[in-house]
């Protein structure tokens, strides 16, 4: 199967678009827990994953955090990837973007040795920056393009040619895809439904990615609504990891999660209502 | 002292402006190696360390290279970076760019638990994604501009209100400049001398890291021609570490960094002699 079946046979059986964003941060880990950091976030991660995995079409994992563990980011990246169900996609927030031969290794190291199922990518660097995460049948890559993020003003919008640049990455995308192994996704957040509706005209069969629902702006109703019936993840990583702060931490994740997913499917409803 | 001062401190007292490239390849160790992986990537670093340093400004890392070794990838990097004579900066090639939150526990264990002296920064976000690695007194950050790979012509030369998307980065990088507590540096390749000439008529005082000397492009003449006095880093990797692939690699390493090094000064030398 591809990365795009596999996407929508969860999204079918499990009736959810829902990316669960584990971006674990020590500062606000709950109190609960116990033992080294290593452990306090694997365990925190493992009961984010056991609580909400049945709402969820994938969890997103910011690699950043991970990092910040050292020498121990590896063995509890396994750890926690091993703990999701292997319906559940599984997506490496890692944003790497190297010349090609150095893009084979990071492509190797988290498709191949962690085994995610898709990677996000930075494209700045261009096609042979890119392409290696794309050698992977079964597997993703998620290229940003506009992003939720108040610097992602700062150049993504700039206009040439009649495009802006997020529209030219878009474009590229497509191109790359013709010549891929694996499926080219995108980034697109919440915070500029006008380009989500641009991107997915373009772009009406490549998986979306889409962070900044409620905090960064955009609604539920809006999302679906520009998205239609394309393939799509909606992102969200704080809103539900810290729903509650106590023991019953677990639970107000699972809450989060189902609210929120109930909140996309009932969009989701009502735009292809409106579309009829 | 700041990052630009160390730099110039160092490439003054050892009157050089090399940077060595540690990209260990695992299919290009010399064969006289033996042991775990991690072990003859070790071995391999600290005997390039040991035979250029003498040569070198700086020594920059490619983190894919190491992340390619999985666990084994923090206790390597500590390994590597601890035989770096103090007065030698290191360069974290990681090419990180992640919203603000996350971008600050990339640059924490970049550089401060790994303690490079510096990073490479991707742009595509923004302002919020590379100002946390620019918190960090007396360390720099070099975001990359014009790169030297083929896919650098993707989109870093779209045409936007007059200025390529690498000029505008490089406009936004000395806006951040004023705001910063480390340095801005660019990322500048040698394939294309001609924006390497522009950016160094628009930003005199950052430090560039240029790659792609000779393999991929410009010569070390055209490159410090076009630089001027700046302050400068020119990077090369495959050519110095793969210089010979026998039980005489170091020498042949050291070799080949003195003669890039030596051809890097002559050139700065007749460029000056040009502008008088």
């Amino acid at each position: 199967m591809t990365f795009s079946e596999r996407l929508h046979a969860r999204s079918v059986a499990a009736n959810t678009c829902l990316c669960v964003g584990l971006d674990p941060d020590p500062n606000r880990l709950p109190d609960s827990l116990e033992g080294s950091l290593p452990d306090r976030v694997t365990e925190f991660c493992k009961a984010i994953v056991a609580a909400t995995s049945e709402h969820a079409a994938a969890f997103k994992l910011n690699l950043a955090f991970f990092e910040a563990l050292g020498a121990d980011a590896v063995p509890v990246l396994q750890s926690v990837t091993a703990a999701i169900p292997s319906e559940v996609l599984t997506i490496a927030d890692a944003k790497r973007g190297d010349i090609g031969n150095s893009a084979r290794f990071y492509a190797s190291a988290i498709l191949d040795d962690l085994n995610f199922d898709s990677i996000t990518v930075a494209p700045y660097m261009g096609a042979d920056s890119v392409l290696p995460f794309l050698e992977y049948p079964g597997k993703g890559a998620f290229v940003l393009a506009r992003t939720s993020n108040p610097g992602g003003n700062d150049f993504q919008r700039l206009e040439s040619g009649g495009l802006m640049l997020y529209q030219h990455v878009a474009r590229a995308c497509m191109e790359w895809q013709d010549q891929a192994a694996g499926v080219v996704g995108l980034v697109v957040g919440a915070s500029d439904i006008a380009a989500l509706r641009k991107l997915r005209v373009e772009c009406p069969h490549a998986p979306f990615l889409v962070p900044g629902v409620g905090a960064q702006g955009g609604t539920a109703t809006d999302v679906m609504e520009a998205n239609g019936a394309g393939p799509i993840l909606v992102n969200s990583s704080r809103g539900i990891l810290y729903a509650g702060s106590g023991l019953d931490y677990p639970d107000a994740a699972a809450e989060a999660a189902q609210k929120l997913k109930n909140e996309l499917n009932a969009a989701r409803e009502r735009s292809a209502e409106g579309v009829r």
